[in-house]
């Protein structure tokens, strides 16, 4: 004998999610058993509500129940400044330093030609277009700080800068908190490159 | 801005489950995002599932999708054998081995009077009313090898050997593929205990 049907089918679902093996599975899984009936089924709930409702934003490409997303339609944001990520997920990490005050857009992936990604396969010629559309007077880039992510920095600036807008780059160096120690040698480096006067 | 409601309430959803915290919780809540919509769908129904159509067996308390379970139900298998486990999961590694022919009785538990769990707690007088009605010749008690297990097992045997049927507990000794070196006490004097002749 296995699992009863329904258990062998939760385990299965779990074992989809990224980091959570067959083990884990049937634990998540006897757990799920053992609540409450309502927090099961609010979950269960909460996930077909993710993929239904969920959209991304039509302007800045950002996840959101709403199109144009909260962030889009914000009047008390800066529209001239434009912050580039790669990710929904570095929205939010921006959103929760609660400095910046200007509006995204967010690209959903980086430039790749290992991989065969290139410009137009992600919302770079979108950007361009918003850049044309719009009264944007600056662009920070911040993509990740890897090979993939100053790729696609250098690429979007050498379109942008031509037209006279301001473009920059995120600053990289030790993180705050971090050991100057353990620091790799390339950040190490960049950290003396962006020194700045005190 | 925070998260759109639909993504924290998977969020939330997905911070119940144990070995969850908010940042393994956002991840795979992004993640369930960027999944095919069937599979999210038949995954939120296994969770659904899995809370209605499961039950306990009213013979041996196994989590089971019919009543009696599979394992009660099968004719192949040793009906005066009963296997005493602490837990539904217990069953299902028993059942992993391949060697047990006999029959189990879920006990939901041990007897730990720290926590205020005596024998009728759990399905204690269950399985002693079990003992009289049916032709049972053995009991093997496979509760867990600690204090509430052992208290659990001694509990049970002494109330079910005055009957005169035979009554065993698993061994304890070490664990195969283990190393002498790193064997606790305990373990070492338990596995000398129960030394075999070759």
């Amino acid at each position: 004998m296995q699992y009863p049907q329904p258990i062998s089918k939760l385990i299965e679902g779990f074992t989809k999610l990224p980091g959570i093996g067959p083990k884990t599975a049937a634990r998540l899984a006897f757990y799920i058993l053992d609540m409450n009936e309502d927090d099961v089924m609010d979950f269960a709930k909460a996930l077909m509500n993710a993929k239904r409702e969920l959209t991304y934003c039509s302007v800045c490409h950002h996840i959101t129940d709403t199109d144009p997303c909260r962030i889009c339609q914000d009047k008390d944001r800066d529209p001239s400044v434009i912050c580039v990520v790669q990710d929904s997920k570095d929205v939010i990490a921006m959103e929760k330093m609660k400095e910046f005050g200007g509006k995204y857009h967010v690209l959903h992936g980086a430039i790749s030609p290992v991989d065969g990604v290139g410009p137009e396969d992600i919302y770079v010629p979108d950007l361009i277009k918003r850049l044309q559309d719009e009264t944007i007077q600056e662009l920070i880039i911040a993509t990740n700080p890897n090979i993939e992510g100053e790729a696609t920095a250098m690429y979007i600036s050498r379109l942008v800068k031509p037209t006279g807008m301001k473009v920059s780059r995120i600053a990289h160096g030790l993180p705050v908190g971090g050991d100057l120690e353990y620091a790799d040698e390339v950040t190490l480096s960049k950290a003396i490159e962006g020194r700045r006067q005190l």
